[in-house]
């Protein structure tokens, strides 16, 4: 494999390989070994060799000569992991037995399933649950449909709606490859706030027909989560359904994302003294995430914020690369109308903030920052600049993917948006959401963990309680 | 309330009410009374002077001169229920302190949702359950979408689609208030064969665009199940659907009613004597499910099926209230081209199947048929005629709605097909969920208990291997 900037594989002499490793691969590498001392510390080396992070290892089995051990690897594709079993063969006394994709095996049957939430043991049961019983909830709904909120299971679930155009940092895979990702986001909500979630892949790339699509299913869900479709048609099916809909439409890679990273700013601001309007910043790609981060810069105090894609700075008289909805945010963005390229726009300023494409960002760029400037590097799988480069080149705070979960906010938020039957996710929940998620860091993290499930109880409160306030 | 021959509420007079009584509500009446002889007596009798039926009897509290008890009454509508209470307060000693709607209860907040089918606990677990893992099963699913039935929820999941234009009987209601059903099929699939169901709800009348968002929306489900679509939009729907997806698609209220029929019958034949090609049969309704029943009888070997509707005896050629489907299954049955009511065409025939409304069979027209013939009157929520009446009339064997659960099928069927991956729901696999169900019954029965677990592996195991045999 080459060994190029822009190779993923871990440097060797990176303290920290974990923190900014971003695997496509998990593998457990079962190997026989002889035992005696030093086999396990050689088969260990040729792994380092071939720059594959360890995980766990188990014993598994043993016989009065050999130890059977499972070894867990992280590798970036096949071929890193080929490389890595060849290492291990050339240790004289290992053999490689075989090798299990842990991730595939936890995939199996898929990650989410519905489930009865009340008794059918008897034909009592059956009697209510089902016909004759149910025939006097169904009228009631008709006659009221309100009630549904109260006598299905409509309010405690939403759609996770996608057609798999912009999935991960793999683009346009297709509905269907994406549904992985669309069950793992709701098996992340079942576990951490009690919401059902159902993936709804919608094979259809054209806005319009989404957009009806989607409206003409939506009457069984308290919510829609719009996911992984690619910008900008994610914001036209966003803007008109939310017009057309009576429950909330939220596209979580633009709100849930811009959510984190505000609540990430907030703790960063107070890390380096300085305040939201002290703040100049930048944000880099132009695409969902980048819109909505933009926006809510300059709805939580920034007063100057430029958003730069591969063209450079956005204006809103550019010429080249514009569409709508970058003309739209650089009206409310950028006021000194600054042009030029990224590096430009970089110089002195406080914040970058990146999600765009990996190592666009050089230990150069943040030196001409402001001194102790912010910078979260976001893109997937590899980040714009490492948060231990940005941290040499000079940044007070420095993060990047891996540091930074994007799914730390839609749990609460959805969850507390069902408790309060909202209609909409207004901008007043999606900042209590980030200020609670910015309050439950400790220890001068900027951002709590994820498997911390009172963090998630807490930013569901706050939103529950911003939208009973009706703000 | 009028004492007329379609007033649904019980006959006093008769001994197997619950057997007989289609309720729409079943409630829980709390009533203090004193603590003396013969007080429960009165407010029975009184409850019994309303007809309506009695559930259980709990005594929920007790002082030194009075007793609480919780007694479970059946009543047709609101109206029946007042005069319930009305009826327990005449009596001196009674009190009614609260009523309780057990099916609304048991309704609250739906009766199925979404889990989590694995550990979330830790960050190891996201990273292999979301990302950056999962990265890796959505390239496997965008290289090989097959892999999307091993490592998805696909493989065990299908989508119970409906427009909600005909529920139960109550007909056009919209999808939202048919939601109540949906999930109580839904909960009935996870519960008895593990399936995981998800209703989809679709908002649309015109049978092109319900086609084209099923199949726009199906990719993640493995199979599609139809219900509660009126007639004749669901033949369409099911028909172009199935050329369209590679996954079942399977209209319940047809082929699920049908292949519970043909149990029925199979055990009806048996008793009677008779084959199936000496059964000469008339089919009442000429809907979703009057179709399939009698296209199932003609493909079962029944060589004299006459389908009547509204209008009477249906022939290709006959003028007033026909569709297209109609035409085509006349131009399989009805050999002899017989014209008529229903009441001419019944006369001399062995077997009577209804599917249409209530009260439209007299004692006389079931004196008219054959020697030891058999009634199956399965109109919901009032049968064409009662069991009682049809074997008063000297059939042999008569079934109503209440006898004949119709939800016997599907689980089986759906648990199979999944099993076998099949891409159809072939002939042969109802056939054989129609056997298996007939073999499963006991004592004399027609048909075996929904209740019974084993019933619904059998039948899966059975329509399994129908699949597997490619038939």
């Amino acid at each position: 494999m080459p060994d190029s900037p822009t190779d993923p594989r871990p440097d060797a002499a990176s303290t920290n390989w974990l923190e900014r490793y971003h695997a496509a691969l998990m593998m457990t590498i079962r190997v026989r070994m002889l035992d005696k001392p030093g086999t396990l510390a050689h088969v260990l080396e040729a792994i380092a060799g071939a720059r594959s992070p360890l995980g766990d290892i188990k014993t598994v089995g043993a016989t009065s000569r050999t130890k059977l051990r499972d070894i867990q690897v992280y590798c970036v594709d096949r071929e890193h992991l080929s490389a890595t079993l060849a290492a291990i063969e050339t240790v004289p006394d290992a053999e490689v037995l075989h090798v299990t994709d842990e991730v595939l095996d936890i995939h199996r049957g898929g990650t989410i399933e519905t489930v009865a939430t009340v008794g059918l043991e008897s034909i009592q049961d059956l009697r209510m649950v089902y016909t004759p019983g149910v025939a006097s909830v169904c009228s009631l709904i008709e006659s009221d449909p309100e009630a549904a909120w109260t006598y299905t299971a409509k309010g405690n679930k939403i759609a996770i709606a996608t057609n798999g155009t912009a999935v991960l940092g793999l683009g346009d895979i297709g509905a269907l490859a994406g549904l992985p990702v669309m069950e793992g986001k709701a098996a992340i909500l079942a576990h951490y706030v009690g919401v059902s979630a159902e993936p709804m892949l919608i094979d259809e790339k054209d806005p319009e027909k989404i957009i009806d699509i989607i409206a003409a299913c939506a009457s069984g869900y308290g919510a829609i989560q719009l996911e992984d479709i690619g910008a900008p048609a994610c914001f036209e099916i966003e803007t008109t359904l939310q017009e057309r809909l009576d429950v909330p439409v939220f596209h979580d890679d633009q709100h849930g994302t811009a959510t984190v990273c505000i609540a990430g700013l907030i703790n960063a601001l107070k890390i380096t003294g300085r305040t939201a309007g002290d703040c100049r910043a930048v944000v880099l790609g132009a695409g969902a995430a980048g819109i909505a981060i933009a926006r809510f810069l300059v709805d939580f105090g920034l007063e100057d914020v430029v958003l730069c894609d591969s063209h450079g700075a956005i204006t809103p008289d550019r010429a080249d690369g514009m569409n709508p909805w970058k003309k739209k945010v650089a009206e409310v963005t950028n006021p000194k109308r600054v042009t030029g390229t990224l590096a430009d726009v970089m110089v002195g300023r406080d914040l970058f903030i990146g999600v765009s494409r990996p190592n666009l960002v050089t230990k150069a760029m943040v030196a001409s920052m402001a001194t102790d400037s912010i910078v979260f590097a976001l893109a997937n799988p590899v980040s714009e600049i490492s948060a231990e480069d940005a941290r040499a080149a000079g940044a007070a705070v420095a993060l990047d993917g891996r540091g930074m979960n994007n799914a730390l906010a839609y749990p609460g938020i959805f969850r507390g948006t069902l408790d309060a039957r909202a209609r909409r996710i207004t901008h007043a929940m999606k900042f209590a959401a980030a200020t609670t998620l910015a309050e439950a860091a400790d220890g001068g993290s900027l951002l709590p963990e994820m498997t911390d499930m009172a963090v998630h109880q807490r930013v569901a409160a706050a939103v529950r309680a911003a939208a009973d306030a009706g703000t």
